[in-house]
């Protein structure tokens, strides 16, 4: 990766650097070297410092891009763009059990996540996204499918108490954990965190490991909360304890828990929330596509709790669309909220970015455009009919671009699209072996 | 228009009617001829006519691509997609009276008209709508931009009691409207209907003449009803009539009404509407965008009640996506039916196509792939990651697939889109003419 040491100058016609919040800058150009942002600068300094340079540095117009922060997609379960649109119209529980589970249980293995998760890094790369965290079996195939497609991830360690094609138990499935992140500690673009599936599949034991690893090995806890109403009612029933209360109880409500869903949430849930600096994993479409219910976005924003945005897996959403997901997330919030300033554009792009960044621990490292961070950048062609005229290029990208628009996609400084083409990745090749799958997935039967 | 009376067999991977419902045919194609929707034939019995016709017929094959009848944009105010991203984050009646109608006061007029309908007209025709119904004034301007753009149109004579740059007053509106409808009379693209524009800017006199009008040059009654929970308790307030109910005094509640938004509906409204055979036309994402609350589309369909869909205009979407609108409308019915079953991608594509030409009373020309129907089709090429694998394609169409897999546009059988390539646009040359209202219309202030 040769160009990961060049220095390159970006200069789009708008900068949108997401911190400081709801700035945007015209005339200025991002210097990168060795795959870091070194400085933001006036397009005047830095043709000059270009001139005085003692090696080359590629200047990169784009004359008619908005630059943003690569986008964070904070929850995804990227091998199960395998089953997009296998199973649609269903409520949740419907669809895991007579669906998805199923096929899981006869074909998950290695090679099922590896092409799963390169078709999904493919859509990812097209996309504008840069970082996903992943949530699913097999993380060492999604890492090898991740890493050949040059992005960045955090991985899941999936802890589940039923058996399944990965491990036979929680304690088995949090021991290859321990393995991966040991085998992987050094490698710069691969994080991990504990990804116990949901209260309701992990039981107390299960937890209290999670606890204890999770504070050993300084791990985020990612996991599935109050993704319905359902959910939280037969908790009540069964145990009298509200699952958020009984994860507290445990000791896992804290500033490494990442909550994906919550659309169940009092206001004194929200509250404890803000208080522990835990984070909330914000997946709207999959909320209303398996009619789940709406996140109180708007209220844990105001209470100061850091949110971010995910996609949730192709089966459910059916994309990994971050702009869609951005739109979603603006459009959503405000007749939740009956407050039509709720969750602007600005603030859906920052939960795309920073806000993601932060859930994960990484936003010393991305989610912005400021000097010392990686260069994951994306730029983005406003100059469409679809995105005319420009009043204000974040309204512009939250309510009307396309990911299509996506032209020049960087991680680390090296080019993953470049004037809207694949660097690496050979996408035909990626289908097709994807198709592969399709049959078989079609005719996988309920075991038993 | 050479093509117009050419003879084409478009035979696509996948051929998705609507009428039947549900129905997906492989291995067929539709045979076009004059304009016209021939027949649908197998794959076979369409080679061996085209072997044994007396004249040309070009055989367009689309492998990759399901074939759907032309989107029907059920409601938009074309021309204002200049004032897109104009004013965003705020509440209908902050949005309308500080922002757009000061714009639209000081701005409108024909050529203000023209541009914004042109530049519309380029995103609906790479956005696979073949069928916009306008309500806009300086109708005529937008007929002009349509006509040049290839598309069908319903232009709606806008009527409103306040003065304005088109009419003086509602009297005014209708009579030039007459005019219109007699000029237009004989063109078989352009249809209109009587758009007054909301139960609190037109008048029961005004109202009256429009049931008149509707009678005698039967012609459908599109207007906004319910958008907002405000607009419901300040008419109760007023006058202890709900408008809907007023409407139904007035004799408009019938047959020929399209009722727009309908965020609040008591069951007894709902059916009512089922009962006279009124039309609804729901815009999820403007209800959305302006908090303006959630139309009851899974009971309406249950009672009966034809859905057509719409965008809004751009100024609050912010675009003219129907792929997007379908989407929405297909997710966001679930959590509001508390049903994940609710909406099907069937019934949102239903209501995308046949169900808004059947609000117009167009049914019988287009809005299904049947014999006898105009020939306005479109093909989406589904052979990209985002859309892979394929299940089933109508879920695929909505739930994953974005406007930008359009390939092919035909209007009338006359290709406006081919390949992905405008065919008789100059896309730059609308945006730049679109472009030239940018800065006069960022500095309008209020009049006064």
């Amino acid at each position: 990766m040769a160009t990961d040491h060049s220095t390159q100058i970006l200069a789009p016609r708008w900068l949108i650097p997401v911190a400081p919040r709801d700035e945007v800058l015209e005339d200025h150009a991002v210097w990168v070297a060795d795959g870091r942002i070194e400085a933001i600068l006036t397009r005047e300094q830095a043709q000059h410092r270009r001139q005085a340079s003692d090696h080359p540095v590629e200047w990169i117009d784009l004359p008619t891009h908005a630059l943003i922060p690569g986008l964070v997609n904070g929850h995804t379960h990227a091998a199960m763009s395998l089953m997009r649109g296998l199973a649609d119209d269903l409520p949740l529980m419907t669809w895991l059990e007579e669906h998805i589970w199923p096929v899981e249980g006869q074909m998950l293995g290695h090679d099922f996540v590896h092409d799963g998760t390169m078709l999904a890094a493919l859509e990812m790369i097209r996309g504008g996204t840069t970082t996903l965290s992943d949530m699913y079996f097999f993380p060492e195939a999604a890492i090898e499918a991740v890493q050949a497609a040059g992005l960045r991830g955090v991985f899941g360690i999936v802890v589940i108490d039923a058996p399944n094609r990965w491990s036979a138990n929680a304690e088995e499935a949090l021991a290859k954990g321990v393995e991966l992140v040991n085998d992987w500690r050094r490698h710069s673009r691969i994080e991990f965190t504990l990804a116990p599936h949901a209260p309701y599949t992990v039981g107390d034991a299960a937890l209290e490991r999670v606890r204890t690893m999770s504070d050993q090995l300084d791990l985020p806890v990612h996991m599935h909360v109050h993704e319905t109403a359902h959910e939280v009612e037969a908790a009540v029933a069964a145990n009298g304890e509200r699952p958020l209360a009984r994860l507290d109880r445990l000791g896992l409500v804290n500033e490494r828990l990442i909550a994906v869903h919550m659309t169940q949430l009092t206001d004194a849930e929200i509250d404890r929330l803000a208080v522990t600096g835990s984070h909330v994993l914000h997946s709207p479409q999959s909320n209303l596509k398996l009619a789940s219910g709406f996140c109180p976005v708007a209220k844990l924003l105001e209470a100061g709790v850091n949110v971010g945005l995910g996609t949730d897996g192709a089966a459910s959403n059916n994309d990994l669309d971050m702009f869609d997901e951005m739109r979603t997330a603006a459009l959503i919030a405000k007749p939740i909220a009956n407050d039509a300033a709720a969750v602007s554009a600005h603030q859906a792009l920052h939960m795309a970015t920073l806000g993601g960044a932060r859930a994960f621990g990484l936003d010393e490292r991305i989610g912005s455009i400021e000097p010392g961070k990686r260069a994951d950048l994306v730029a983005v062609n406003l100059d469409e009919p679809e995105t005319q005229p420009v009043f204000d290029p974040v309204s512009t990208l939250v309510y009307s671009a396309s990911r299509r628009q996506v032209s020049d996609v960087w991680v680390d400084g090296h080019a993953l699209l470049r004037g809207g083409r694949l660097r690496q990745l050979d996408s035909r090749a990626i289908i097709d072996q994807a198709n592969t799958w399709r049959e078989p997935i079609r005719w996988a039967k309920p075991a038993g």
